[in-house]
């Protein structure tokens, strides 16, 4: 396709399955067919990100991989912690996206109180930063640490009940805070279930990343 | 295309050349190829909306033709005023996306300090409740009381100067607030003489409307 744009995705969790690491760039190049996404993993981090010692571990190895990366027009870290972003943009000449931003951004075009859903006891920075005295509820989910207890059934109906709480405590919006409940695919679910809006961190952060993209003055 | 939309667009000044009238569809559809624009404009407004009277008679007319408008994915008010935005979502069902809420959504991916550019003396609404105390400067352009004062040089350097004032007052982004702004083509220039990220509302608008028809069921 004409005016297609090469982005390049960090997935922070340890992956050997191609599909399943090309899983985040498969969604993004299904909803923008423009962008090509080829995405990289951390190493030795089975478990991902999912407090503050694994995130302070994944940076180094993120900025690695970001730096020794050609010919991209954009870079994507798929995690709602935008872990090394914030270095990157000092370092890097390319845009650099984060998935937290992005979906707190995109919430904000739906409803002034927003229920903040993901892994973590604690909100990620940029919902914070971008949300703040608007959020209800809390971030985490009862019995669910990493990203790895989403991938089951049990975690999945946790979600639910999750989501359900954030709109009986006034959540108008659901802004998903960690990238594998993109991994599972349960926005929609969620917003038929909830009957509110869902943003979804791997769409947000395409959609941020094709913004990027169709801006720069290729 | 596979998976082509349909997005009406309203301009909000009255408008007889096909050509000036399909001017922000023709920059959507450049920038996001699966979006088909049509537009259509409010009658006798031949300076469009620039103050509280001159929005509150063009209200009632875009919600005429947007309820007579059938088979779009999205529609489009492009005005950074949001003009009938509310009243339009509650009125239809399908998605209203507004030039305004847009532009400052996306704003916020650059910065944490605001310069609000338009040709109103007052900020737009939803630059306000978004981006609020973090607006820098004021609005207006002296001397550049209409879209139609654009589209001279005179008009086009005062803009520049303004935006120039704003970043010398901290802004960190430039947030354009009117769609004058992006058919006169001035985001790019601003740019490079600014050196801040300069947000074109059509692009903007574009981009949620894009966000709105994909994640549609469709």
């Amino acid at each position: 396709m004409d005016n297609a744009y090469n982005v390049g995705l960090i997935r922070v969790v340890t992956i050997k399955e191609p599909e399943i690491l090309n899983l985040h760039g498969t969604i993004i190049e299904k909803k923008f067919p423009q962008l090509n996404v080829v995405s990289k993993c951390i190493q030795d981090q089975d478990k991902g990100i999912h407090d503050q010692r694994t995130e302070d571990i994944a940076v180094p190895k993120i900025i690695e991989l970001a730096k020794e990366w050609k010919d991209i027009d954009a870079l994507i870290i798929s995690c709602a912690g935008d872990p090394a972003v914030k270095e990157l943009r000092e370092q890097l000449a390319i845009p650099i996206v984060g998935a937290g931003e992005s979906t707190a951004l995109l919430s904000l075009r739906y409803g002034t109180k927003f229920g903040v859903l993901g892994i973590t006891d604690e909100v990620p920075e940029a919902y914070n930063r971008i949300l703040g005295d608007n959020i209800v509820g809390t971030c985490n989910v009862d019995g669910v640490t990493s990203t790895l207890d989403l991938q089951n059934e049990l975690g999945r109906k946790k979600v639910i009940e999750k989501a359900m709480t954030l709109k009986d405590q006034g959540a108008q919006v659901i802004s998903l805070a960690c990238t594998g409940m993109s991994t599972i695919g349960i926005a929609k679910e969620l917003e038929q279930i909830c009957q509110i809006p869902v943003i979804d961190p791997v769409i947000a952060e395409g959609l941020i990343a094709y913004y990027e993209c169709i801006n720069g003055v290729k």
